[in-house]
C-alpha cells in the first residue's frame, strides 16, 4: 500500500502573505528539489545535508530566478510523513506558488491527494488511523473545548484508552481459539474469571466512550441552542446582543475576520449554535401553524431550550406564564429549558419581584440595553460540563468511532450472554473476533478498507 | 532608529490550511518562545540551538497543549531581519493562529506593523531600500514578466546600476568642495574631463532608467489594450473569446482560482488589461456621444488600440473602413493601433482578399468561433518587447523611483549647463549634491524620511 512516488502541494492557506510553503514527500524529493536549488553558499548542495536544518537559496528553472526562499530538509524517518520531506518557504505569492509547484510536477512530483501527507504519516506508522482523523479536527476546531478535544486526540486519547485492553482480548481469543483445537479434551487454557472480569471492564469503557459522543459532538459542532416564544418577544434582538458583542471581541485580533459566524457564538472556549424560531402563539392561520411547527422541530433538534417571554405582558396572578412554561416542558421533557424574561426594564421593581416568584430560576434581561447578558452567558457555560474536558477524559467526536465503539459494544454483550448461558466457545470466539476487528478499526490496527482509508482523508485539504 | 523590541505576526495567508507559519524577530524572540516550548526531546532547549535548525515539539500555556508545531531558529545576523528570528510552523487553524500569537503578545511580543519584518531588514543593512520595496512587488506580481522584474530589482538591479555612478560622483563632489576651501589659490583637484564624462554616462543610465519607467509600469499593471469599433463588431465577443480560454488554462492547475480576472489575461507571461468600450458611431444623441467621448478616453489612456471592423459590412470598394481608420489613426499619432476584421467566417474568400488588399496588416478573426485568436495573442505579445526582459536590463516599475530619477536628472542637467557655462564651482556643488541625494533616496544610502519609510512600508502586508 506504500507509494514510493513523491507527491507535492501547497500547505498553508491559498492566497496571498508574506510567505507560502510548498511541502514534498517522498524517496526521492530532497533529490528532485536539490536539482533546481541553487544555494547562495557555493557548492553547497541540499543532498548532503543534516535532518531537520534550513537552507537559503533560489529555485531556479532553465535559467530564470523563480524564487529566493528557505528549503528545510527533513529525513526519513524523522518527518511528518515518515518519508523525505522537504519544504519550500517561498514568497507569498500566487504566481509563484504556481509555478514552483508546476516545476516539480514537470521534474518527477505528482500532485497530492487530499489528506495524503497524513495518509502516508499514517500508513507509514508515524500515527494511527484515529490520531491522522484528529489532525484535520485540530486543523477545523474553532473553539478552546473543541480544539482541546481534539488535541487530547491526536496525542492517542482514545488510542490509549483500548489499545491495552484490544492486547489483552487479543490474548484471550488466541487462549480460547487454541481450546477449540483440542475441543475433545475439555481443557481451559483460558481463566474464565479473569476473561470475564475484562469483558466486564471493556464493557464500560465502551459505553463511557458512547456515551460521551453527544457531548463530544455538540463540542465540535457547536451546543445546538434554540430560543422559542410568542411573537414580538425578543428573539432576535437577544440573538443580537449575544452575537454582536462576540463578533467585536473576535475582530480584535488582526486576521481574524471570519466568513459569516451567522449564530455561532463561542462563550469562554465552547461553541454555541444560537437557532432563531419563528414566533409561537394559538392560531388558526394555517401558513403560520407550519412555522410554529418547525420553531417546535429546531427546539426537538436543540440540546438547550430558551424559552422567552416579554416581562411586559405580566400584569397580574391571571398571567399565563406558568402554563406557556408548563406546556414547553411537556413537550420537550428530556430537555433542558432556560426560561428568560426580556424587556425587564420596562416593568416596576414590584412586578419584577412577583415574576420572580412565579416563576423559579427564572433569568432577567432587557436585550435591547444588552443588560442580563453577561449573566445569561455565564448560566450557558455553566450548563456544559467543562469539567468533563479535564485531561484524563477520552472524548469521542468522530462519528466513525462511535460507530465501531457501538459494533464493538455489541459484540462483546453477545460475548458476555455467550459466558452466561454457557454456550459453546466456538460460538463465543466469533464474537471476540468481532469486537477485536471493531476496536481495531478505529486505530487501524486491523485492515482498514481502502475505500473507508479513502474516505476519510477526502475530507481532508490538499497539503495536509 | 532600530528598535530592540520582539515582534509577531501570521506570516503565511490567513485562513485555514495544512499548516500555518507565525514569524517572531527581535533579539529577545528564542527566549520568548522558549519559555513555551516544550520539545519532544526531553531536556532540549531551544536557547542553544545552531541558526537554521528545525525542532519539535508542543507549544504550552499554562498545562495546556496550543499545539505540536515545528519551531524553525534563525540567529543575528543571518535571517531574514538580521535579527533573531523564530518561525513557528503549526497546523493551519484560526483558532491555533489567535491561541499562539495572543500567548506571545502577552509575553513580550507587539503585533508587527506592515511590513515592518522587511523594514527591520532593510535598517539592519540586510538589503537596500529598492530591494525592500521589490519585495512587495514580488508578492504582488502575478505574471511572469511583472514577477522577473520584480526579483530582479530585489536582486538589487536598480541598486547596481546606480551605486558605482553615485560613489564616483560622491568622490568628485568632496574633491569640488575642497577646491571651494581653497577658493582663494584656483587650484583644480577634481579632472573636469574626466568628471564631464562621468557626468555624461550618470545622463545617459539615468535616460534610461526613466525610459524604462512607461513599459516597466504597464509589465507591472498590465498593458492597457483598449478595444474600440462601431456597435455590434462584435466587441465583448472578442473579449470573451480571449478571457475565457486564458481562464480555463489558469484553472487547470489547483488552488488558482482567481478573484475576479475580470479583463485582465496573461498571454505568453504578459499581463494584458481589455478595456471594453461603447461602439462608436456617427450619432446626434447627446447620451450616446458622451459613451463615444468616453471609448476615446480610454482609447487616449491604452498603451494598445485595437480598432474592430465587421468584415460582414465589406461589400465593396465603396466601404468606408479606410476613412473610419484614418480617423481612428489622425486621432490617435502616437498610438500603435491593430486593425482586426470579425466575422470573417461570414463572408467570401474573394471578399476576404479585396478585404486584405484594402488593408494593410489586417488581422482577420472570427471571435465567436474562437477562430484567429490565437493569431491574435502572438501578435500582442509580439508588440511588447520581451527582449527588454533580458537579465542584463533594469526596468523601474516603481513610481518613487521613477520622480527620484527625474529629479536626478534634473540635477544632473544642471551640473552639466553650469560646467558648459562655466560658471562657479559652488554654484554646481550644490547641483552635485542635490543628485547624489535624489540617488541615494532610491536605494535608502541617504538618510531617508521616516514619513516616506513609514508611507513605504504600510503597502505591505502583515507579517512580512
Amino acid at each position: 500500500m506504500i507509494k514510493n512516488d513523491t507527491i507535492i502541494a501547497l500547505a498553508t492557506p491559498s492566497g496571498i502573505g508574506a510567505i507560502s510553503v510548498i511541502r514534498l514527500s517522498g524517496e526521492k524529493s530532497i533529490d528532485i528539489v536539490a536539482a533546481f536549488f541553487k544555494s547562495v553558499r557555493k557548492g553547497k548542495s541540499l543532498n548532503n545535508q543534516k535532518s531537520h536544518t534550513i537552507h537559503l537559496g533560489h529555485i531556479v528553472s532553465e535559467e530564470t530566478l523563480l524564487d529566493e526562499v528557505l528549503v528545510s530538509v527533513f529525513k526519513n524517518p524523522k518527518s511528518y510523513t515518515g518519508e523525505n520531506v522537504v519544504e519550500i518557504s517561498c514568497h507569498g505569492s500566487k504566481f509563484i506558488q504556481q509555478e514552483i509547484i508546476q516545476l516539480f510536477l514537470k521534474n518527477g512530483c505528482r500532485m497530492a491527494d487530499n489528506g495524503e501527507f497524513t495518509m502516508r504519516a499514517f500508513l507509514n506508522g508515524k500515527m494511527d488511523l484515529s490520531q491522522a482523523e484528529a489532525v484535520a479536527d485540530v486543523i477545523a476546531s474553532n473553539s478552546a473545548a473543541s480544539h482541546q478535544i481534539a488535541i487530547q486526540q491526536m496525542r492517542g486519547g482514545i488510542t490509549n484508552e483500548l489499545k491495552e485492553l484490544r492486547a489483552q482480548l487479543l490474548d484471550f481469543a488466541a487462549l480460547i481459539e487454541l481450546e477449540l483445537d483440542f475441543s475433545g479434551e475439555d481443557v481451559e487454557f483460558a481463566d474464565r474469571r479473569k476473561f470475564i472480569a475484562l469483558v466486564t471492564k471493556i464493557k464500560l469503557v465502551l459505553k463511557r466512550l458512547i456515551d460521551s459522543f453527544s457531548f463530544g459532538n455538540a463540542m465540535k459542532n457547536g451546543i445546538p441552542v434554540a430560543i422559542i416564544g410568542a411573537p414580538n418577544v425578543g428573539k432576535s434582538t437577544l440573538l443580537n446582543a449575544l452575537l454582536n458583542e462576540e463578533k467585536a471581541i473576535v475582530s480584535e485580533i488582526a486576521g481574524t475576520t471570519r466568513d459569516a459566524i451567522e449564530d455561532e457564538i463561542i462563550i469562554k472556549g465552547v461553541a454555541f449554535r444560537f437557532i432563531d424560531t419563528a414566533g409561537i402563539r394559538e392560531t388558526k392561520d394555517i401558513i403560520e401553524s407550519i412555522g410554529i411547527e418547525k420553531a417546535y422541530q429546531k427546539a426537538e433538534n436543540a440540546q438547550l431550550i430558551i424559552f422567552l417571554i416579554d416581562a411586559n405582558k405580566f400584569r397580574n396572578a391571571e398571567s399565563s406564564f406558568l402554563s406557556e412554561i408548563n406546556t414547553i416542558r411537556t413537550r420537550f421533557p428530556n430537555k433542558r429549558v432556560l426560561v428568560i424574561a426580556n424587556k425587564t426594564d420596562t416593568i416596576s421593581s414590584t412586578n419584577t419581584i412577583n415574576l420572580q416568584k412565579e416563576i423559579e430560576n427564572l433569568i432577567l434581561l432587557s436585550a435591547k440595553n444588552n443588560i442580563g447578558i453577561e449573566a445569561l452567558k455565564n448560566e450557558l457555560t455553566s450548563l456544559v460540563n467543562t469539567g468533563a474536558l479535564s485531561n484524563n477524559d477520552t472524548i469521542v467526536t468522530n462519528s466513525r468511532h462511535f460507530e465501531a465503539l457501538n459494533n464493538a459494544l455489541s459484540a462483546i454483550l453477545s460475548v458476555q450472554q455467550g459466558i452466561d448461558l454457557e454456550i459453546s466457545t466456538d460460538l463465543f470466539s466469533i464474537d471476540i473476533r468481532e469486537c477485536l476487528r471493531h476496536l481495531g478499526n478505529i486505530t487501524g490496527e486491523y485492515d482498514v478498507d481502502k475505500d473507508i482509508l479513502g474516505h476519510i482523508f477526502s475530507n481532508f485539504c490538499i497539503g495536509k
